[in-house]
């Protein structure tokens, strides 16, 4: 018989609505499968917002075996200051959302946890804590480059040529070479998670995929060869697509996959069209990873007034 | 007594879907304000469309003066082979189409008309009949450069700092003066359709509007700069904010614009929030000029099935 699932959940950074949207998502979960559930965080800020929040769940502390037991344990990362700042980004917060994010991570690559979910940080916070990477996703990319940055919903799904970076740079890195291998690997990590599924629209860069070079010549130089490259491969790519439509090409067609070329490109549609129940999904790594598709919302948190559904998503995609 | 007002109507390129959408809407707008509702195109094209869409609008021809008759009345451009290719780009296609527009914009300069409303043309149909203008708005910009594109419905409102041109000019556009300049005429423009009732919401360039330097600098050193500069001069606006995000902060909104920095940042949002019933409208004229917010649709014209709303939705907007 094979051993119960661990689940790593990570409470985000500290002074934004991380907490409050884990304890809410898995407060609302009854219908999530058997698993071991193990937190990452400070048990200082789970406490408070648990009282905040008036729930009493029923959380072990980690022991140092695994349980085997289903239910929800906590790896406490602290005692530390994290929590007192709240509603803007912290040095303190932003060290202890990466210490629980490092510690998460390094058991998932040591093969103890099958999924890790992650709460959402601040990459200011990050950065104040002197953290290099910029992010979960690019923190993952210095052990797994090839890692590819998806938001997936059942209305729509969109993968991230470039993510964090300056529009500037991202512009940049459109190239064939780049584009092409991007593709390829894109389809690879579909393959795995249902072979044979999923058809890949790719956006153009600029107004209406150039429009024959009238408005940008990337489409005809890089992009489109890109895409017959990666077909000859036998990906089933196609495009480039005006970057206005392309979307809408997506949306309610479950065997359809957007490729955006930079961040914003993807997300402005994503958070439209799926903005309560997206989930972020990083594909090409050996585990899996998912997280909420917003952000801290620093605006709102403490107010116990926040959304726990995209956590709850990415809690039962990740536990699938 | 004021004279009835005149409302002018291109069919936009024969070769795509405007005939039939200009004939369908004027067939299901039986609550359209008495006007005399001029058609500008080939009487050719009009009679082949109206008897493959089996109606028979009563369409007279354009008397020399003013009828001062509600109705609607047919400026002939043709005859010519216009029409002859469908579904793609086409020379003689895109100089008809552009003989009809640079027509009705003629007359609404010499102040015969009160309103244009532009069928859908291609702008590549135009490069290949050597039109100089990219566009509607492009060729309007010549004789008012002042002229500012929205994208216009009941639930998202949005204005263009930079339309047609390739993203990466776009990207070198974004600069204090120039954003600050089109923020009060933005203002202007719009106190002209309702005083005091508009705040605009600046979109930022980069990811996250830059996160505070982390992923781009254009926010601190351009847009904020403008933003504050606007204020100053009494222009309600805010920003920069998340391109992603602020969007969702507009729906559904009716006194908020957001202003995008380029082409698709506004166009991604609004063609997936305001699809079938967005209006294209080009404020700063000294007339009203308004169109669908989709394209030729080349893939589906002569086929009958082309959805005649945002048609009908931009007569609405222009003859009120």
């Amino acid at each position: 018989m094979s051993r119960l699932a661990r689940v790593g959940i990570t409470l985000g950074d500290p002074g934004g609505i991380g907490p409050e949207i884990v304890l809410k998502a898995l407060a609302q979960g009854g219908s999530l499968p058997p698993a071991e559930y193990i937190l990452y965080g400070s048990a200082r800020v789970l406490d408070r917002e648990a009282k905040a929040l008036g729930l009493s769940p029923d959380i072990r502390a980690r022991a140092a075996k695994p349980s085997d037991e289903p239910g929800l344990f906590l790896e406490d990362i602290g005692p530390g200051p994290e929590g007192d700042v709240r509603g803007r980004p912290d040095a303190v917060n932003g060290a202890a959302s990466f210490r629980a994010f490092e510690t998460a991570v390094a058991q998932a690559r040591a093969g103890h946890l099958e999924a890790v979910i992650t709460g959402p940080i601040s990459k200011t916070s990050w950065s104040l804590a002197g953290v290099k990477a910029r992010g979960h996703t690019e923190y993952l990319e210095t052990f797994y480059p090839e890692a590819i940055m998806c938001f997936w919903s059942s209305a729509l799904r969109v993968a991230l040529f470039s993510h964090h970076i300056p529009l500037r740079e991202a512009l940049g890195r459109v190239r064939k070479d780049g584009l092409e291998a991007f593709l390829r690997r894109l389809d690879q990590a579909l393959r795995k998670l249902e072979p044979g599924r999923f058809e890949l629209l790719v956006a153009g860069l600029n107004p209406h995929a150039g429009e024959g070079g009238l408005m940008g010549k990337e489409e005809e130089i890089e992009v489109e060869p890109a895409i017959r490259a990666a077909r000859a491969a036998g990906v089933p790519a196609a495009g480039p697509f005006p970057p206005d439509t392309v979307f809408r090409q997506v949306l309610g067609r479950p065997d359809r996959v957007a490729v955006a070329l930079y961040h914003d490109q993807g997300l402005i549609a994503f958070k439209l069209a799926a903005f309560e129940t997206g989930v972020n999904l990083t594909l090409g790594l050996p585990f899996v990873r998912t997280s909420p598709a917003h952000g801290t919302a620093f605006d709102i948190a403490g107010r116990g007034t926040a959304d726990p559904r995209s956590m709850l998503e990415a809690i039962r995609l990740a536990a699938r």
